[in-house]
């Protein structure tokens, strides 16, 4: 049974999920539907580019991965089919895509176009359920991608978040609170290898890349100092903020047992610095 | 595998949900589950009659829905499955399915009365548990409709929302707002056909089926008036006002990338007008 | 195919729990998954362990439970895996499942310890992805537990909620609210023939087991006393405050049609007496 993911910023409280979710199993009875969210803040494509990057390697690649966050809905934006040695993924041509493929070797877009994979009406405000749901439950039945319509060698690609790494600073930006209150920050990938770490940009290819000991970093976000990048949270003391490397490689800022976004005040956009000490080999 | 449906106003912070599915999936282990929602507001079953509307087109004819909202849990009220050519329906005989059986051309009600398709103990406040989920169960694995209980010739039918069409107005009121705020109301269903819309009422029959230029329509809320059908978000400026065709069918009112419901201080209940120019063949 | 469930504290905004979906099909396609709660409140292991113990004997015995609610993450709390007759169980050694070993005759942990039944690379702070959900996956898929590691003969036990029972009263206090305001309270397992009462302790032996008529039972919370102990929300006035015995056999207040935690301001730990007469047969 192949698995397709469903994202959206369509919340839970409508009928909206659960009708696409009609309309893919009318069209492929056996797909297994794994919900990613259905909780990213309205129309933030950036969230939603963010959380795919972030689930995509843990699926099968055969998986179709279905996100439809999608403001322009009914202009002409394009509707899109995307393969990759990833995943497939299916919804708006605008920039939902982009940090994934930013991560693969190479990808085969095509404009979702053919009438005989939409349902007979197509309305101009519900794609998802119309254009979208459909199209990701034939690739899901096996439907070869060029089947769906012309080739997009063009597609919209999103502004990375910023990210600036000279020799001793990495300068950055919270993209987003998760539920805990931890702030996830641009600043990643952060691999450790005992007490160092290595920085990479995760948005794009970087000159540079630095490897320093996370002992003695210090991270600045708003007017608060924090010294040192943790292992877990563990290693501070009830209530404390702290510095450590998300689970997806991001820099995070959090409390222990509480919400470093209440603690700090930061939103998506407020700026966090990095400073490291290089590891002289 | 048949699919089955759950729609309830349990949230999804308790396990009454999880319970649900442990019990149907005990008794038949090859369903597929697919929530519509469990976010209905506590005890809302017009909320939740109107949801069932608009989501059981797109599932196949097949499939069981359980619907559990249910405030007279405990007393007379009497559990009821219904089956028609659109779908099954399993819950409290409160009103739940008025509006999808007012849409099928024939359907057969029983009362689910049987204690062998109910778990061995009945709560006085768990059916969707004990009751709905064992029926539901049953149903989905094959169990013919009779084995339940006897035949219920006049289930309880919720009233209609308001909608009183003349020759040039329409009168109706907001239902509810959905997710991004869009104010969905009871004027429909408009079916759009170029520049021209055609008003059916969605809750019963109507004898006046107006046809009209969407253009030069004008809708009323509370003080605002709003002029012509756009036909989707992208005709509006961002953050601006306008009234469109719901993916339902529905006259909707929204704001471009923003709350109509925070706009306009809209709740349901809240009067809306539109008013049209008839077409002159 | 198996159940596997999954309870956490993640919230559904986040990535966390689809990825961890993503794992587990990774390992054990063919699992059918079943979401208990994403929803326990950020890092409350009682609220966890009631929601499972309530949950756990609806689903059948072969099922595997996965339940994350971590604080200790990273630091040196152990991972462990428990069968038991009423299903199998997979997260944090912090307590999580003490309510549901309380009540099953016999058990066996072991410590997730096995390197090749977890992910490549383990993270410090999400094992929900990188330990538990590998060796959820895995037993769901028929590995021997004794694979994933050394036995454990002391896992961590919650306190029991307060509950002391004497010859007249029963003294304990409010658990939770659930999504409708109903106060779940410690005061259970009570089981209801005709108008009798017997009440037994649901967290571990009892000597005292009263016997009592339920319409003359008292309640106290707060500052508010009610008379007997009704059957259903049916027997109270829209809007009343009531005291019932609920779907798992606690002692409940409730409003009908209403929300008794915003009407007694009753938050976890608020004391609640139940007085009673004894029964003489």
């Amino acid at each position: 049974m192949t698995i397709l993911t469903l994202l959206t910023d369509f919340g839970t409280e409508d009928e909206y999920v659960g009708v696409m979710k009609g309309v893919i199993l009318s069209i492929a009875p056996d797909v297994r539907l794994v919900d990613l969210s259905h909780q990213v803040p309205p129309q933030d494509i950036r969230r939603a580019a963010l959380l795919l990057m972030n689930a995509v390697p843990y699926f099968p690649p055969d998986t179709v991965h279905l996100a439809v966050v999608d403001p322009g809905v009914g202009t002409e934006r394009r509707p899109v089919a995307v393969r990759t040695p990833a995943g497939t993924f299916v919804g708006p041509d605008n920039g939902l895509f982009s940090w994934v493929l930013a991560r693969v070797p190479e990808w085969t877009a095509v404009e979702i176009r053919e009438p005989a994979y939409r349902l007979p009406l197509v309305s101009s405000t519900f794609h998802g359920r119309d254009v979208f749901a459909p199209a990701a439950a034939h690739l899901a039945a096996g439907l070869p991608l060029e089947k769906l319509g012309p080739r997009v060698e063009d597609p919209v690609w999103l502004p990375p978040p910023r990210l600036e790494i000279s020799d001793f600073v990495a300068e950055g930006e919270v993209l987003y609170a998760d539920r805990f209150g931890n702030l996830v920050t641009s600043i990643g990938y952060l691999v450790r290898s005992e007490d160092t770490l290595a920085l990479k940009s995760a948005f794009g290819s970087q000159a540079v890349l630095p490897v320093f000991p996370a002992g003695d970093a210090g991270v600045v976000v708003g007017n608060v100092q924090l010294r040192g990048i943790r292992r877990t949270y563990g290693e501070a003391a009830v209530g404390e903020l702290l510095a450590l490397v998300g689970s997806s490689g991001f820099l995070e800022i959090a409390v222990r047992q509480g919400s470093a976004a209440a603690a700090l005040g930061a939103v998506p956009g407020t700026p966090v610095t990095l400073i490291f000490r290089l590891n002289r080999g």
